[in-house]
């Protein structure tokens, strides 16, 4: 991981923020200007092999796109001298945003935790004719205009640059289109790569939005056996080996491996190095494509315990920029050999979920059906969120500014996951609940011995989950419930799991609900109040 | 239509922009926060009659789904007492934009044409504490976090009361729910209607996008004569009639009609209230749902040549909202007594397009599977779409102040039609080329007479139809190629068309674009040049 850390170097070198970048080209500024990845690339990647043919693994659906005619067109209006009776798309005068000014909280008063008090003095500013002006490459006029599935020029050479800094992936044609988030972009994949029937391949507890988003499409997911470290490679190459049709409903052998590697919600579990290469050996074994879900890879922590002071920052030890590279976890991506992964990356947990605003990295061909599908639904992410996201990470923190942000949310996050297991090691009956501190990502898991249960003998595992969700929520506090999480929808799961977030609550919050959570547990197991307890 | 304009006066009375609105209640504020249309609903539409049933017409992808859970926990958070550790929404110090600035054009300024030299003196602002606050009921804590798939509730009291002023709809159980615009939620209906292998109704030239996003999903689109005033009943209820599967690759009778009743795309026709009755009676003949997309709605304009000087404005006689509404071609929602209309409405041609922002209206139990869908694909609309539009239309203009911003920009769109025609008449071969003055929205469509091609006996259409097309972009024009726009794949066009847009350049340029289309018309027809013309 050493080069990921001087990979940084090259971009926070004295006073310009991106001494070695790529132009946008003045054609690729304007209104659904289509560009590449390939054109933004800083370092040459010639000389590493092609991915593999991904061909017959599109669906039916997938294979048959062709792209939108009016999208392929504003080709042409890359010539400035061509004027446009095209596209129907409206003048800036008639667009009702003359500015938009946007002001970010100074990374400086972060570090000394002056927070909301403090007078944030930067204000970032767009109005309409910027590029005409001169003084952005990106502005309303484009912006608030129709724009390409894969998005702007503008942004699409930031998460370029950022891809090579942080996964520079080991093949020639990866390339990357910009999403509304990875809820979508995972849509997209399902019904670019399977067919109704289909069985996807996921760890034993996943991302219920995934499930529920597979199931309407025919897609079953099969769950394999996860240890701390999340999926195990033995039981994944004991599943693909020994696969029956006959046992999944007719499904051929599955070709799509579901993969959140970092944080896994909602288990919390990350992968090791040793961990993923062993996977992805598994994947070329068996030919899979890795469907990598990585929201959370810049939260990832300190092991819980690395500090012991309460109000110490847990990641003192963590000074530089290039301390926090190498410790973050190398991803699929940047193993991928194969061009065999999508890589689907989202700032929805370190910006806003409410930017809908992400991106996919594959090989060209994999990004190519993406984008034809963007073309005719999603038609490109939302051009506020762009614009806003792009002056706040490329014209103003930098990819070195950014990673500052990123290391402010890993102290934060640290801090916020040893504050809930402290929580939970006060309030919960450890006879009964059980857990392993999370490294990374928003959730801790708690599993719940139901056998103890008084009616353990009569009432079903679902119930009884059920029951005791229920006597959460009325003693006030919501968790999330382990079986909306469960893969495999035909086998029957023994077990009784909560989801907890340490991420959604303020401290003093969460330490009540973890009390709460705790009083519902031992109501329903009907456990005498403790000592230390108010009764 | 005149109850229209009562209704808008309901709107306007006093310095109170919503004299008689509902409120949102604080618990259906915060993020995520689940709400109703129905709740935000005025008048009561209790007395009329429910929409049909129309659960026989749902896919098996749609009949099946059930929803997000994570999404409908969301509403055990609406009790304050209970603290969330469920879903992995961060908390608003991590989503580093302190504060969004809007500064939209003044209404009156725009009357006065001052325009861009103006100052532009109203601001609009949005924090993080907003709500907290009591300055607003909107801010960047909600918007910048999770949403739900229809949208925020604050912003979706303001579409249901949009939607009662200008549509009514006169059944009892409508409901909306916000989208990423038409594209999109033409996909997710789609999706939803029909089976690979259905055959959808068109017009017989329709959206590009459309034909462009139901092909892949191995939908064909059969195509339905049309006249000046769009697609003709008589043939639609002939194609239904004799409908023969073994015609069309064994489809089963059409159930989905997909309409651009006003400003069609990309003929420019208008359907007027009598069409839209006689295609609704067919419809209800057949049971039909009705895919109502109407993007182009406030762009109706005045009829060509109602007046007669160059530069005084062509609606000159529209003077109040009242005026403006009565002219409003009424929409098929707003004669929909069965519940059979999926209405799609957008912000990209009278706000922005890059918001991706606007919403269906429909029957509740259509609406609910479309919300199902939302929630685990595009997850919601982007958040600061929704904030910076709110703002906009909801807090600074009101119901009134929007409707005098459609007046603008009918007034506008009337100008560059008139000028698009006028030019049109200087600079086209009106030996070779034909058109009908468009009356709504963006776009003018013009008839080539292919046949007096010199090659019109060896080549054929379509390369006839790429030539011209090619040799205007080579002499500076991009246009709309008609192929682009056949509805139906089998069968055989003998016509050459293409689509103008007088929306997207500068009058000028607008000029300058259809002088130059005239020259490689000229061209490719070898035609002498004329007296009046420039050699």
């Amino acid at each position: 991981m050493g080069s990921l850390s001087t990979e940084l170097d090259h971009w926070t070198a004295g006073p310009n923020l991106y001494p070695k970048r790529k132009p946008v080209p003045p054609a690729q500024r304007g209104i659904a200007a289509p560009c590449s990845t390939e054109q933004f690339k800083t370092k040459s990647y010639k000389h590493k092999p092609l991915a593999k043919r991904w061909h017959p693994y599109m669906s039916t659906e997938s294979a048959s796109r062709t792209g939108s005619s009016l999208k392929a067109s504003m080709k042409h209006l890359q010539n400035p001298n061509v004027i446009s009776l095209g596209g129907g798309t409206p003048l800036s005068d008639f667009i009702p945003f003359d500015e938009v000014v946007i002001r970010p909280p100074s990374l400086e008063n972060l570090k000394t935790e002056k927070k909301r008090n403090s007078t944030s003095i930067t204000t970032l500013h767009a109005t309409k004719h910027d590029i005409a002006d001169g003084t952005s490459i990106y502005d309303l006029s484009v912006a608030l205009n129709y724009g390409q599935g894969y998005g702007s020029a503008q942004f699409m050479r930031w998460i370029t640059e950022h891809t090579e800094i942080f996964h520079d992936p080991p093949y020639s044609d990866w390339q990357c289109s910009l999403t509304i988030g990875n809820t979508s972009a995972f849509d997209m994949c399902l019904r670019m790569l399977t067919e109704p029937g289909d069985c996807v391949l996921a760890d034993k507890y996943t991302f219920s939005t995934a499930i529920e988003t597979a199931l309407p499409l025919g897609i079953n997911f099969v769950g394999v056996d996860m240890d701390r470290e999340g999926m195990l490679p033995g039981s994944l190459d004991e599943v693909l080996e020994n696969w029956d049709p006959e046992a999944h409903k007719k499904a051929r052998k599955p070709s799509v491996l579901y993969a959140i590697p970092t944080g896994q919600n909602p288990t919390g579990t990350t992968q090791s190095i040793e961990r993923r290469k062993e996977i992805y050996k598994i994947a070329q074994r068996h030919d899979l494509i890795i469907l990598e879900d990585d929201p959370y890879y810049f939260l990832q922590m300190d092991p819980y315990g690395s500090s012991s002071t309460e109000d110490g920052p847990a990641t003192a030890e963590i000074r530089s920029s290039a301390d926090f590279l190498k410790r973050l976890i190398p991803s699929y991506l940047s193993l991928d050999v194969d061009g065999r992964v999508i890589r689907m990356d989202s700032f929805s947990k370190v910006i806003s979920p409410g930017a809908r605003l992400g991106w996919v990295t594959a090989s060209a061909q994999l990004i190519e059906r993406y984008k034809y599908h963007t073309d005719v639904s999603t038609q490109s992410p939302a051009g506020l969120s762009q614009l806003a996201i792009f002056k706040l990470v490329d014209e103003h923190w930098g990819h070195a500014g950014y990673t500052e942000w990123l290391m402010h949310l890993r102290s934060e996050y640290t801090k916020r996951r040893d504050f809930i297991i402290s929580a939970c090691e006060r309030y919960l009956p450890t006879k009964i609940v059980r857990w392993e501190p999370t490294e990374a990502g928003m959730f801790q898991w708690l599993k719940v011995d139901w056998k103890q249960h008084p009616d353990a003998k009569t009432k079903s595992v679902n119930a009884l989950e059920e029951e005791i969700w229920l006597e959460s929520i009325s003693t006030g506090a919501l968790v999330g419930r382990g079986s909306w999480f469960r893969a495999s929808a035909d086998v029957a799961y023994d077990e009784v799991f909560y989801r907890t977030t340490f991420a959604a609550a303020p401290l003093s919050k969460i330490e009540e609900a973890v009390k709460r959570f705790g009083e519902a547990i031992k109501k329903a197991f009907k456990v005498e109040p403790e000592r230390k307890e108010e009764s």
